[in-house]
């Protein structure tokens, strides 16, 4: 059974997130820098360990870590556990690395069972993290042909200062495809699981180990909102005079969580805002001027489009209204952001019952963008199962229980083993 | 008659403001640095001038220029005619020069009109904004004798690191005298005037030129508030686990707004509300970050102490009840403030016959922080006359129409000769 089988196996892993910890060590938490050195060392690690254990181990064109069972290297994978190999710079050991790890584990269960076939495959993207290159996703939305070579070119890492298309051939891949097709064949892909630490102390709150992710957030976004009034005498002006750019923002932030609110109650609790940054500028305000600009960010999120629709329209129209009412002018800048992603019903009903299998309350809840979203909206079949966390992601807190992990890679490879058994 | 002698006299005054801003040049706008060479500068080229008009000028102890009828500088002053000498770096040329030599036409209308007194007395105070030193109002302190030794060895220049009391031996002036006392003999002062330019469009909004100064707004202010709550993921942390430093402030500054409103509306139309600094941590927040803190400030005016603790009353309740709400934490920090401050109503009232007897309407109306206010609060009945400027003082566009200089100066002489004629 597979649940014993992870069990024993638990030890080795845990040793084997400690090796990668101490290589990735930078301070006080660890450094994974994508397309870089030390997501390679990772790849390495794994890899090393992949074929300690029989598996076969290389990278694609994009220079994503790939192990299947010996002799499937090149076979079209049906079935595919994946997460991303790198890290936000000074983040968590755990975050990603957790669901490359948990991909091996049932990979070994099923070899270990007699029952892995051809088509499963388990990957290690480089560069989901987008403090890098100011782009999540890159090295599953490269794997998947969804990079130009314009990408290539254009982007550029922060620190180092080198494109994509550098970093990628100083990693030992291929860059030389003009246009840019998927990594491997996606033909017979049905599945995509992502197992990955939780981003919230949600699971925490409700001492749950696991939970399935019903669907990624999209979100509606402004990084480069303003509120232009005018600087004026704190004292001598009087506030029919005044232009006051803050106010008029304070206004719009506190409305804006007053609607939030009220959808919430409608039922939407999924549903979340934020205004990220905030500021007033530095080299002109005082305690004794009304300030003249604040610069600031909108931030909605949610499974529901039309939702994030209804609050942000509710904030632009109140923003008119703001603007009116205290002589400003509210410029929002470029909107960005992604829609929902809803994740395949099918899969998370198997989880679910995978769940009840080795006898674990099922809960379900939304989560945030993983790789596992490129994939669905592709139409490929994914899943995200999460894992409790109760320090937020992307700082060296972040923590894990090995027990709670141990939990999530039974749910897992009791599903994907009774998928395989069913389709002999 | 002095009206028809104050517009003889008006190119020659618009010259000497030429003359000093020229001198006091630096870039869009003029420096004259407090305690410094161009504020320095500034008095040399008015007594130079006083002296070309046969009035004797010279400095006090802390480097103060006074400016008496020939023969009376050892005279006790009775009347005072007052402002500053100083300007903040890179701002306009009639915030404080104006009352200066506003001051010296008085005077030389009362001479010309041989109704000139040994007691009247016009200073041209040092030192009056506060960025130069961190305090304002130094120059007319020192001559009040309200500050230490420990001020003058405590407060230093921001550009020059130099202490006050540095300044004070450089300009040539004497700080000995261990318990530093008045510069001069205020037994006998029984009326200080200053003119200054609004520092607020309201007069210019209402097609005035002159308005009477009735009270000058104290304040409560907190310089260094901060509210903390708990960085987390945007997308992933629910509403309900959030601990969201910036939505809680937002809404304290909407609720303050708001209770402000009401207040005028209640008729307090002279109380004045600003958050003039407003951050989110530049090192640490994001748009996808939950803001874990906000450093903010705080600043009520007005002329009614009752009705600004009411605000401020007001404000600290909400900010317990939205800490609790929001499971964040508000921090004020330090208080520091002024109360206000009425301006002597016998004064006021002669000014205001003064506006009747030259055919102008009288306007009154409360007025910001000027060294007037040391006065008043020392018993000594003072006033403030104000004159339109359309926009806003402490930068270079500051402006005033030598009309609306001459106006005011005929007012405050007008009014000034009267006294004389009727103390003789």
């Amino acid at each position: 059974m597979a649940s014993t089988f992870v069990d024993k196996l638990m030890p080795e892993l845990s040793a084997l997130f400690d090796t990668i910890r101490e290589q990735s060590r930078d301070g006080a938490g660890v450094t994974r820098d994508a397309f870089g050195a030390r997501e390679t060392q990772a790849a390495n690690t794994l890899s090393v360990f992949a074929r300690s254990k029989g598996l076969q181990a290389g990278a694609d064109a994009a220079g994503n870590l790939h192990v299947t069972p010996a002799g499937a290297f090149t076979h079209p994978p049906e079935i595919m556990l994946a997460s991303h190999l790198d890290s936000v710079p000074v983040g968590g050991n755990y975050d990603g690395l957790a669901g490359v790890i948990a991909g091996l584990a049932v990979l070994f269960a099923l070899e270990q069972a007699n029952a892995a076939k051809s088509g499963i495959r388990v990957v290690g993207f480089r560069g989901e993290e987008s403090p890098w290159f100011s782009q999540a996703y890159l090295g599953s939305r490269l794997l998947l042909g969804e990079l130009t070579r314009a990408d290539l070119e254009s982007l550029r890492r922060y620190d180092t200062g080198k494109t994509l298309a550098e970093h990628i051939v100083a990693i030992g891949g291929n860059v030389d495809s003009g246009n840019l097709q998927p990594t491997i064949d996606l033909s017979k892909l049905n599945a995509y699981y992502e197992l990955h630490i939780e981003q919230a102390p949600l699971l925490e709150s409700l001492g749950l180990p696991v939970a399935i992710a019903t669907a990624i957030r999209g979100n509606i976004r402004y990084p480069f909102a303003a509120c232009r009034g005018q600087y004026a005498h704190s004292a001598a002006v009087p506030r029919h005079l005044r232009r006051d750019a803050l106010i008029a923002t304070a206004k719009l932030i506190a409305f804006a969580d007053q609607c939030w609110q009220e959808l919430i109650d409608r039922g939407n609790d999924d549903l979340v805002f934020t205004c990220g940054i905030f500021q007033t500028d530095s080299a002109e305000h005082a305690m004794t001027k009304v300030p003249g600009i604040v610069n600031f960010t909108l931030n909605i999120g949610g499974t529901k489009d039309s939702i994030m629709e209804e609050l942000h329209s509710r904030i632009s129209t109140c923003a008119t209204e703001l603007a009116r009412a205290h002589n400003v002018v509210f410029d929002f800048g470029r909107r960005v952001g992604t829609p929902a992603v809803n994740l395949d019903k099918s899969l998370i009903a198997g989880l679910e019952r995978a769940c009840a299998e080795i006898g674990l309350r099922s809960h379900t809840m939304p989560t945030v963008g993983h790789d596992a979203a490129g994939f669905q909206r592709r139409g490929i079949p994914a899943a995200v199962l999460l894992v409790r966390n109760s320090n937020g992601s992307h700082n060296p807190a972040e923590h894990m229980e090995m027990s709670d992990f141990a939990a999530a890679v039974k749910v897992l490879a009791a599903h994907v083993l009774k998928r395989c058994q069913e389709s002999r």
